[in-house]
């Protein structure tokens, strides 16, 4: 199966700690790799993590609190000192730029790269990303300040060629690609050979939810259903739901609900308020609801 | 004697890696904490090093590469999250109020404390702090960019009273913190008894030299001479002089030099490059010249 793997760079919430760094992670879909979110010292993670950083092209920032931003502009005059050439994208809220611009002006001067900004609006569904096998697509998250989850799909990949029903109809090389595609094909005496007796089914599509930064917002639920992951908020324990209303966050048992309503294979929970010592009390309740969840923790990769 | 400590947050160069905190450090004089530069992850490093940092209420910005000063924003914002309300000074050359004037506008709206700005200029020896135990003084150091060095000078404490001798020559209780501060004692029968008879000297006044992106500057050694220690820029070994020469860094050849002419009591030597693995290399270069050498290392102490 072609690669679909989250690291995740940072799974605190608020302010980074020698126990938790603020929200990162690098979502790898067959060799692309885009970040979500990037806190201070995102950089640092990323190179604890061996993320191949050179090839993160787009950053996808879900809101403009400091503890999913502020790595970005240490990370982007790192890139610009290591020698980076190629463009970089960033996909955030668009007022963004209003300081983004200003700092790599200030900074970032002279670097070989460019930052190429581009802003969605938070409050509304888009599609953010799209290219021949990925789309990315934010949608509004519930947040004190306007805040966007990310759904990563894969696009279905080519059926495989069944290489003995190909050979046995006699299909030539030059036309694996067209069949491959979907097409059909036609034996010398005129007969017709459908395309699924020539082909397996590719692997199911895989997608990854990302919603960090929310209370329990049912609305997303239709939009992300069936994911084969899901991130979620899960700041809080339901001790301290009255602090999760509060901020607008949400607690495990939240988390697990949304997972369990939004019919997703697995629940990464993340975000964790540092008042929690051991968060296996976070993951008994969720898994109390959803039991295939798990605690996000800094370079842990997770393959979809 | 009175605490006078250096705490190291990080010393590294350029980037911030696994193994190197880019530069920052905080200076304790009699309790009282100031941090020197601010790079990436510094508020993560503060917590680590358990410094108690509500107590850091100046900040000296060296000069406006990002590794100097990058952690500012997410640390100011952190401080506000956990309720600081006593203002915060940042005294760095002026130009930084550009970025971070806006960076506070946009991020740090609602903080209950101040963000006070008091702007210097690196290309002149100015004084940029004062109070009755401490003296901070800014003084050029030669980099790519305008960059300023800090002495950080502790005064004369009061005299020790000798507590025999006031007692042998009948001084009351409520005139000893007159004779402390210098002044002589006068006996029912008219005999002058000088402060010298009453008194044992204070501990000699401390001071520690910041110099850290500067290369080889015999222009400060006659204002930092006699330093009780001195940080030093020592980014390269001799073997890369050229690459000091470029970048406007030292060598630890360069680094022991400085110490040396300097009369400096001990010489801390950081701002390493990521290109040396094992970084005795550089200790033992530098000790051929100046025995009192030692390593920075995040989270290291020095009494002074």
């Amino acid at each position: 199966m072609e690669k679909f793997e989250i690291t995740i760079l940072g799974c605190g919430s608020a302010t980074p700690s020698p126990k938790h760094y603020t929200s990162s992670q690098v979502v790898n879909i067959r060799e692309k790799l885009f970040m979500v979110d990037c806190g201070e010292g995102t950089q640092i993670q990323l190179r604890r993590s061996h993320v191949a950083f050179a090839r993160i092209n787009h950053i996808f920032i879900s809101h403009l609190h400091g503890d999913h931003c502020f790595g970005l502009l240490g990370m982007i005059s790192s890139f610009g000192l290591l020698g980076r050439t190629a463009p970089l994208f960033i996909h955030a809220p668009q007022d963004l730029w209003q300081v983004l611009g200003k700092e790599l002006d200030f900074f970032c001067r002279d670097m070989e790269f460019n930052v190429e900004f581009q802003g969605f609006d938070p409050d509304v569904t888009s599609v953010v990303y799209d290219d021949r096998s990925v789309c990315v697509t934010a949608f509004p998250l519930k947040h004190r300040v306007p805040c966007a989850g990310f759904l990563f799909q894969e696009k279905n990949t080519q059926d495989h060629l069944d290489r003995a029903a190909a050979d046995f109809y006699g299909v030539p090389m030059w036309d694996y690609a067209r069949i491959k595609e979907g097409g059909d094909f036609i034996t010398s005496s005129g007969e017709v050979i459908p395309h699924s007796r020539l082909t397996r089914p590719s692997a199911p599509q895989r997608s990854y939810a990302y919603c960090c930064d929310t209370a329990y917002n049912p609305g997303m639920i239709p939009f992300i259903h069936g994911c084969t992951a899901m991130y979620h908020d899960c700041t809080y324990s339901s001790e301290d739901s009255d602090r999760a209303e509060k901020h607008f966050h949400s607690t495990a048992s939240d988390a697990a609900r949304t997972a369990l309503e939004a019919g997703a294979g697995k629940l990464i929970l993340g975000h964790f308020s540092a008042r929690y010592t051991n968060e296996n009390a976070l993951l008994d309740e969720a898994q109390k609801v959803f039991p295939n969840s798990i605690l996000a923790t800094e370079n842990l990769s997770i393959a979809l």
